[in-house]
């Protein structure tokens, strides 16, 4: 995976497949609100196992359902492919949580 | 909660409510078939924090992206509305994470 | 449990049986420093499944190894005993996860 | 990683490296018995990153504070370096788990 810093015109193109992620302080960042404690937990480890597996991982804090996430690659102090591709995988994995009714 | 054991008649009636959970070697059993280990384990984290707030667990197995689930309350030796009231839970949270296409 | 707010004397008594917890803006605050963020993550679910069954949330970040906590009861708007009693919880499960090599 | 099927001897040479492992019908197996479920999901959750790490995946099966596991690399149906490496992480991360008091 590319972990070159990407130009703002790159930034702009990935951010506009995104939903609801914004730049803010040079980082990627969205607030997840879920129903409930467990879902927002779920969430977390379901994404926290991709964060794994790519070796990049969030910025991330949690009050009872809300994820809010910052995502940056610290080498590079800057974005990269690698902070889309986490970015998307979240929304995968928040998908289908998020419709959780209990 | 109730814990006194149920009748058959009730088991039936309660089976009746629920989709895909049978009756084996008198406990209450399911498949559950996920896609990927990763929402195999989410599950298991999300429906563990259901089970640690009822302070009822299961018996269950994980392969990949199979978890299968027995159930019983093992203080009767027999089902009671403790089982029933977290097949329920797990169908809930299952609900959503089968649709995960990641 | 009592969920009454308690007293600055009653706050002191109890920070003085915790380890490297203090009051930070009202609220209860400690940094946990592991080594990975697999060992992040399984304290969050070891703890995480306590708050549920204590029905008490915490507030917290997690970046790689730290997770930094806050713990305040928002429906008395300070401290209580449910606060002290997570913080000793959270202390107990980060204990041994924090010696791992991994 | 190398994934071909390792022979009895070094299976053996394997083995006498680790604690409380056996082979039993072609597989790594060992019981892990902790002291409450809330331990035993911790290290599921824990060994869960892992295994997603090295794509490669346990049968386990789960009943309050034991985990029940059996290691086997499907692909060539038999043991592998995977199998061994994955054992030597799950005891790493039960470890220190297993001492927790709660």
């Amino acid at each position: 995976m590319d972990v070159k810093k990407i130009s703002d015109d790159e930034i702009k193109l990935n951010l506009s497949k995104l939903t609801s992620w914004e730049i803010k302080e040079g980082k990627l960042h969205k607030l997840f609100k879920f129903k409930t404690f467990n879902q927002a937990l779920s969430f977390m480890v379901g994404t926290g196992m991709v964060c794994e597996k790519m070796n990049h991982h969030p910025e991330w804090s949690n009050v009872y359902g809300n994820v809010d996430v910052k995502l940056v690659t610290h080498r590079v102090a800057g974005l990269t492919e690698l902070d889309f591709k986490l970015a998307e995988n979240m929304d995968k994995i928040a998908g289908e949580i998020n419709l959780r009714k209990d």
